[in-house]
C-alpha cells in the first residue's frame, strides 16, 4: 500500500486529535511531520515529534498538509497554504479564511466528496457546527430538497481551543473552592452560564454573528444549493466536547418522522438514537471522542408545511474538524487524486 | 391599606422564592400561612414559619393561596385547589394542571392582565419558558401579529426544582475530586451535559414533550392568538438559574430590528441589552435572582418573510414562576378583583 507524508501545523486541541485520528484510522502515513512557530521536541498524542519551524521549505517532500488552525486562529494557511500546494502538497485546511474561495473545495465526504475531484490542491474543512448539522440534514435533503431551516446551536469550549477548554475547568475548580471564577479565553464566565456569541460581528450581515454567516454560506457551498435559507442562533455552553443543534426544517415536499429515521439509520456517518419514551437521544458525553453525529428528537413540526425537527449531536474536534479533514485526506487516495 | 392574608402550598425552590419575593416587594400580607405534608417548624428565606398541614379547613379564611408545585409535581392544587376557592380564597396556581382549563386565566400581568377580570377564583401561572419568551414576543406581536415563531430553549437545573439544583451542585464538585458523577434528579448526567428532554412525551403529539406543547398551547392563550403557530426544541443545560431561550420570530408584516428594540426598551418588565460589537446581550448568570427578562441579539432573519431573531434570558424561579405569582396577587389588586 502507498505510504503518504503527512505535514501538521499547529497543534493545539485539534491538531493533537489530528495525530490521534491518523493513528487511530491507521492512515498509510510514512512520515508525520509537525510543524509550529518555534523548532523543540513535543509529546503529541503520547508520541514524542521533534516540531520543525513553519517556513516555505519546510512543506518539501510532503503529500498532504493539514492545517490544524481553529477558527478565528488566522496565520499559518494564509501565510503558507498556496505555498504548500506550489510546492507539489494538498493542502487541508481546518481555518476559515479560504472556505468560500471558489478555488477551494469544501467538503464533508458522506455528502460531497466529488467536490474533490476538480480540487486544485487547496481542500478546506468546514466550520465544526456546520458540519454536525450537515451530517443530520444532507441525507435528508438528497431525499426531498430542504427550503429552509433554523438552526439553534449548543456550543462546546473546545470549539475555541485548548485555553477555553482549560478554562471552563479551571472556573469549575474554583467555583468549587468557593472562588470567584475569571475570564480569560471568553469575554464572560462560561461555567454555569452561556454566551450569545461565537465568532465577531459579520461586518455585512447587521446582528449576525461569523458563526452564524457561516452556517448560511457553506451550507449552501457544501450542499451545492444556492437558493436554500438558513437563519442559525449560535450559543456557547459549559460543555467539554461536543456540539449540539436543535434544527427545524422546512422541505419542498413532505418527509414523514419514519421516513427521516428510515433515512438517517442508513446515513453513513450518523448514529440515530430516538426513542423519547425510553429517553434515547444523543447528547454531548455519549458522543464527546466519537466519530458518528447522533440524531435523535426527530418529528414533523406541524407549525410549517412540510416541517421537521431534529436535535444532532457531534464531537467538534473530531468530526468538526479532525477526524473530517483526516477522511478528506482518505476520500482523496480512494479516488485517486494523490 | 388593605391586608391580605396569604397561603403558600408547597416551599421548595418555588415556595421559598415566593415568601422572598412577598417580602422585598413589602406585599401587603397581614398573614403569611405556609401549607405542606406535614406540621413542623421550618426556616423559609430567613423567617420562621408554622408550617401547618394542607387539609381543607386549613384555607379558611386566606384571600390569596399560592400552590408553588414545580411542573409535574402534581397533587396539592388539583387536591385542594378548588376547595380553597369554594372557601374564599383566590387560587394563583404555579402548576401545569389547570392552564388549559376554560375557567382559569392564565397570566402575565404585563400582558393579559385583563383577562383577570372574569376570573371565577382560579388563576394559573404559566410556564417558565413561555413567560421568559413572551415578556419578550408579546410587545412585538402588539405592533405587528406574530405568525409563526421557533423558540429553541437552554433551560436551568433550577426549572426541575431544588433536589436539581443540588445535583448540578453535587456532579460538579464530584468531578472536581476526580470522581464519577451520579444522576438522580435527572435521567442523565446533567453537569457539563445537554438534555433535549424536558417534561414526558405529549401523548397526541408524537415526538413532542409536554414543555414543548406548552410553549404552543400556553402562548396561543395567553396572546388569545388561536391562529399563531409555535415550534419549541426545550432543551436542559447545565446552568444553575435563568432560562435563555433563542427565538426566530415570522411577523404577518415588516418589523425592523430598530423599532423592535424601540418597542422593547419601553416594555415594562424587559431590559434590552443588545449590541453585538461590544458584548452586550443577555446571559444567565446576569439574569439570576433579578427581575427583569433581558432581550438581545436582535436582527433580521432574511431567511423568511419578515422575520426576527433575538435571544431572551429570564429567571425561572422569579419571572418564571414566583415573581409572576406574586404580581398576578397585585394586579388582582389594582384590579379591585379581591
Amino acid at each position: 500500500m502507498k505510504q503518504y507524508r503527512v505535514g501538521l501545523v499547529g497543534i493545539g486541541a485539534v491538531g493533537t486529535e489530528m495525530v490521534k485520528v491518523l493513528r487511530q484510522r491507521k492512515f498509510p502515513a510514512s512520515e508525520i511531520r509537525i510543524l509550529a512557530r518555534s523548532e523543540r521536541d513535543e509529546v503529541v498524542a503520547g508520541e514524542t515529534f521533534r516540531v520543525r519551524e513553519a517556513n516555505p521549505e519546510a512543506f518539501d517532500g510532503l503529500d498532504f498538509v493539514l492545517f490544524a488552525g481553529t477558527e478565528g486562529s488566522k496565520g499559518a494557511s494564509k501565510l503558507f497554504g498556496w505555498e504548500a500546494v506550489k510546492r507539489g502538497c494538498v493542502v487541508i485546511d481546518n481555518g476559515d479564511d479560504f472556505r468560500m474561495d471558489p478555488r477551494v473545495p469544501l467538503v464533508i465526504p458522506e455528502i460531497n466528496g466529488a467536490a474533490l475531484d476538480h480540487h486544485q490542491g487547496f481542500i478546506a474543512n468546514p466550520n465544526c457546527s456546520t458540519i454536525i448539522t450537515l451530517m443530520a440534514l444532507a441525507p435528508l435533503h438528497q431525499a426531498v430538497r430542504i427550503k429552509r431551516f433554523v438552526a439553534c446551536t449548543y456550543q462546546s469550549v473546545s470549539g475555541a481551543g485548548r485555553a477555553a477548554i482549560d478554562e471552563l475547568e479551571q472556573q469549575v475548580k474554583t467555583w468549587c473552592g468557593g472562588g470567584k471564577p475569571e475570564a480569560k479565553a471568553f469575554p464572560h464566565q462560561i461555567a454555569f452560564n452561556l454566551i450569545p456569541q461565537i465568532g465577531s460581528p459579520k461586518a455585512d450581515m447587521p446582528g449576525f454573528t461569523t458563526e452564524e454567516a457561516k452556517m448560511l454560506f457553506e451550507t449552501r457551498k457544501i450542499l451545492d444549493a444556492p437558493e436554500i435559507r438558513v437563519a442559525a442562533t449560535c450559543v456557547r455552553v459549559p460543555v467539554m466536547y461536543a456540539h449540539s443543534v436543535a434544527v427545524h426544517i422546512e422541505f419542498a415536499g413532505p418527509l414523514s418522522p419514519e421516513l427521516a429515521r428510515k433515512i438517517l439509520a442508513q446515513a453513513p456517518g450518523v448514529q440515530l438514537l430516538d426513542d423519547l419514551a425510553t429517553g434515547q437521544y444523543p447528547m454531548p458525553l455519549a458522543f464527546q471522542h466519537t466519530d458518528d453525529t447522533g440524531v435523535g428528537r426527530i418529528r414533523a413540526d406541524v407549525s410549517v408545511e412540510h416541517g421537521l425537527a431534529l436535535f444532532a449531536v457531534g464531537d467538534n474536534i473530531r468530526k468538526g474538524a479532525a477526524l473530517n479533514a483526516v477522511q478528506i485526506a482518505e476520500e482523496m487516495i480512494r479516488r485517486k487524486l494523490v
